[in-house]
């Protein structure tokens, strides 16, 4: 048997978000999460260190897509517009699999203390990601820091936009995060 | 003996930084800290469920004063002067002690994943205390999500300038944090 297993990392996140719906995050074993996915449970920890990490696991990725997006924005772009940049890069790459998994995930992390910190972290990571690229740009420190939550800001709020939107609605999730931006952008002159 | 012991809060939160500091936040435990102190184990529960509680305890009581800082002010003010408010009223909280633990919090903070989590879930949770204090202010949404952001940023780069400032300064808390909060108001003319 081969040890790669095609779509195993996806099964296993699918199996893993309908077990903590159903029973409850500290009810659910990596055993269990194993099985629904049709995989053994050495499978699973050839993809995720154990279960707390298998919902937060995409943060690199996503960090990494938006930290490429930033870094290749035209050189004349702002940095409102870098950030735009990365949340289109991020974006692209989530299909209808993290469209449905999202508010079910959000119900898993909203359920535990445990899950709700690692995923404050998680943002965390992603807004200093995007701060630090936009600071390898020449952007100033205050600036690129603004900019950098603006963008976390408006990927959540895009994301659960996108994700409570009707399911035959045209817009990919680029459309909902960038209104965000959009949104938040004028916000901003309201601020007084 | 009285259940209640004057200043125990603080001497226990001194004790356990100092132990923090000196061999890491894994090999600290409550028994040494409360020793540290001059207290014994069980008046350390009175006041914390565990070690981990202890470097974030003051969550609620900032939440608090930040909300009723935001609440009081005057009906005209601005999302932003509503959320300087807010800063104002818990910066006037902070003292020496705050000043000098600071920077050795983040130390220990810095050092250990599980503390950081708690730390991000913690400024997550400060950040929703504003911006629902803003809403109930008639502040739209988008708005008072921006303004809480704002506020949490401005708060967290107004403690850190304010104890690594020299500290023979005349400035308070309320100054730092009140400047950072203009810093941030004139980085989001240059976002783009």
């Amino acid at each position: 048997m081969s040890r790669w297993q095609p779509g195993a990392r996806e099964r296993l996140v699918v199996a893993a978000v309908e077990l903590f719906t159903e029973q409850g995050y500290d009810a659910t074993t990596v055993a269990q999460i194993a099985e629904r996915a049709g995989l053994t449970k050495s499978t699973f920890f050839r993809y995720f260190p154990d279960k707390r990490e298998l919902l937060v696991a995409g943060q690199e990725t996503l960090s990494g897509l938006m930290v490429e997006g930033i870094a290749v924005a035209p050189a004349d772009a702002s940095p409102l517009e870098a950030v735009a940049a990365g949340l289109r890069s991020v974006s692209d790459a989530m299909g209808p699999v993290n469209r449905e998994l999202g508010p079910r995930m959000r119900a898993a992390i909203a359920a535990n203390t445990e899950l709700q910190e690692r995923d404050a972290l998680k943002s965390v990571g992603m807004a200093a990601a995007m701060t630090s690229a936009l600071v390898a740009r020449g952007v100033a420190s205050t600036t690129a820091q603004l900019a950098g939550e603006l963008g976390m800001l408006a990927f959540k709020l895009g994301y659960t936009e996108w994700s409570e939107a009707d399911p035959t609605s045209e817009h990919d999730l680029a459309h909902y995060t960038s209104a965000a931006l959009d949104e938040l952008r004028a916000a901003s002159s309201r601020l007084g």
